[in-house]
């Protein structure tokens, strides 16, 4: 392991949830300290600290700010739910361009209770992107959607593979709605090369996340994101493949993992780095 | 809650793991006394009880046996892996024919340790069936290519759609490769109507089976189906799709969850009748 000499690669980026034992001025000096040029944050983390405090921390550090997650959860079927879903994005919309963030990260959220229908939710996802695109077209945000891997179907995010995201975003203007391809979610596809070229030649993918595939799943999967290296995923094919595909932005690396959370964020972040040196970079 | 007299519906198939508090005479008594026409079996059980001894009892009973779960693990990537799981196969064909199973259900298997390459795995996939399938056809088993949630990618399954299973199947004659369609691991996928028309089409259905996606998802995430109608799945529209699909074979309820299993088997399965009725038939 490196003593931390070296500055992380030019394209890493960290995702604030991957040490999220990290206050907002803790994520910042270790990412300054560690030579990370970019950050993925999360809302409700800078939200506590202030948005326009954090964007000048971040910018004073001069660090870029390469996703903000995250909006969505559109799927509501009563009127004051999507009323309620579409205030709450046009505030999301705003913190993103206060940060200056390159991409709103979406989740499109799951079934509402006792629904059965994902075709009529998915299509509810069309319908307040109609509303929300030109809101974010506005102010300069691009929005990027974000397919969860299909365990989430039910309670968390109707949008379960690149294509279906592709055909949401390709109803809007490329440069406001773009799709947000992560490791964790796509690697089992097998037709992910094809939309992960068709979504670069769009000019479609906005971000790009890694994280492993590792088993057992803990219990509601969710904190089951793997270190990289440790699980299934070929995630240097998985970068190359984005860089085929055109995409030349940061690489975030997003792991929602108990037992990195219990850890020193400085080490975690060097073993990060240094996993992405091997694996990805 | 029905008393029981009515007699199971006519498609209606019981799996035995869905009951696995049961011997198999206890299953055999119990789906004659509720008039179920099917079972689907394992070869575990069924190989403690005795192969010959099972196909006596059940053709005794006059149950038609829809699946024998199941064949696969078909990934290894050395000779002597690949060697024995096709041994294995050879004799799961075998005790099919002998029960006069309508299908021997095949899970793929997942990577093999440090593996990270799905396309390789899913390529011996399709050599190994090379070898099986005209074993299968000289011994009357239509073998079903079952494709698992992408969950099970992994380390269980690296068949995970409907449109996969086909892929591969479709090399084979129909007469002896079908696929096996389970509203548990397909619900999620959109082109889940398609593919199923796509494969009533070619005559590939070989099997149909039931359960329901409830979450939290348990540890593992293998003992989590839901009792039909708990959870986000349009059962009926499912089976409604295989019937315009062309398949008019039984419909079989499996269901692995400690739940059910923690109960007295008549009533789970008087349950799991009333709930076919309410959410399949």
């Amino acid at each position: 392991m490196s003593g931390g000499g070296a500055p992380a690669p030019a394209r890493f980026s960290l995702n604030q949830e991957t040490v999220r034992q990290w206050s907002l001025p803790e994520l910042v000096a270790g990412c300054t300290a560690a030579g990370v040029g970019a950050v993925g944050l999360w809302r409700d983390p800078v939200r506590r600290f202030g948005v326009r405090e954090t964007a000048n921390l971040v910018a004073g550090a001069g660090l870029r700010v390469s996703t903000l997650c995250r909006g969505g959860f559109f799927t509501a079927s009563d009127p004051a739910g999507r009323a309620l879903a579409l205030g709450e994005n046009r505030r999301a919309v705003e913190e993103a361009a206060e940060l200056g963030a390159d991409t709103l990260v979406l989740v499109s959220g799951g079934l509402p209770a006792g629904d059965r229908d994902l075709p009529g939710a998915r299509r509810r996802i069309v319908e307040i992107l109609g509303e929300l695109a030109p809101w974010a077209g506005a102010h300069g945000v691009r929005l990027g959607i974000e397919p969860l891997h299909p365990m989430f179907a039910s309670d968390r995010c109707v949008v379960s593979t690149l294509g279906q995201a592709l055909d949401i975003a390709e109803q809007f203007p490329a440069d406001q709605v773009g799709v947000v391809a992560d490791s964790y979610h796509l690697w089992w596809d097998e037709r992910l090369p094809a939309e992960l070229l068709r979504a670069g030649r769009g000019g479609r993918i906005a971000s790009v996340q890694v994280a492993d595939w590792v088993t057992p799943l803990p219990e509601g999967v969710l904190l089951g994101r793997g270190q990289l290296g440790d699980g299934s995923v070929d995630l240097r094919a998985f970068r190359e493949l984005a860089d085929t595909a055109g995409y030349h932005g940061p690489v975030e690396v997003e792991l929602f993992h108990p037992g990195l959370w219990a850890r020193d964020g400085t080490e975690v972040l060097r073993e990060v780095i240094e996993r992405y040196r091997e694996h990805v970079d």
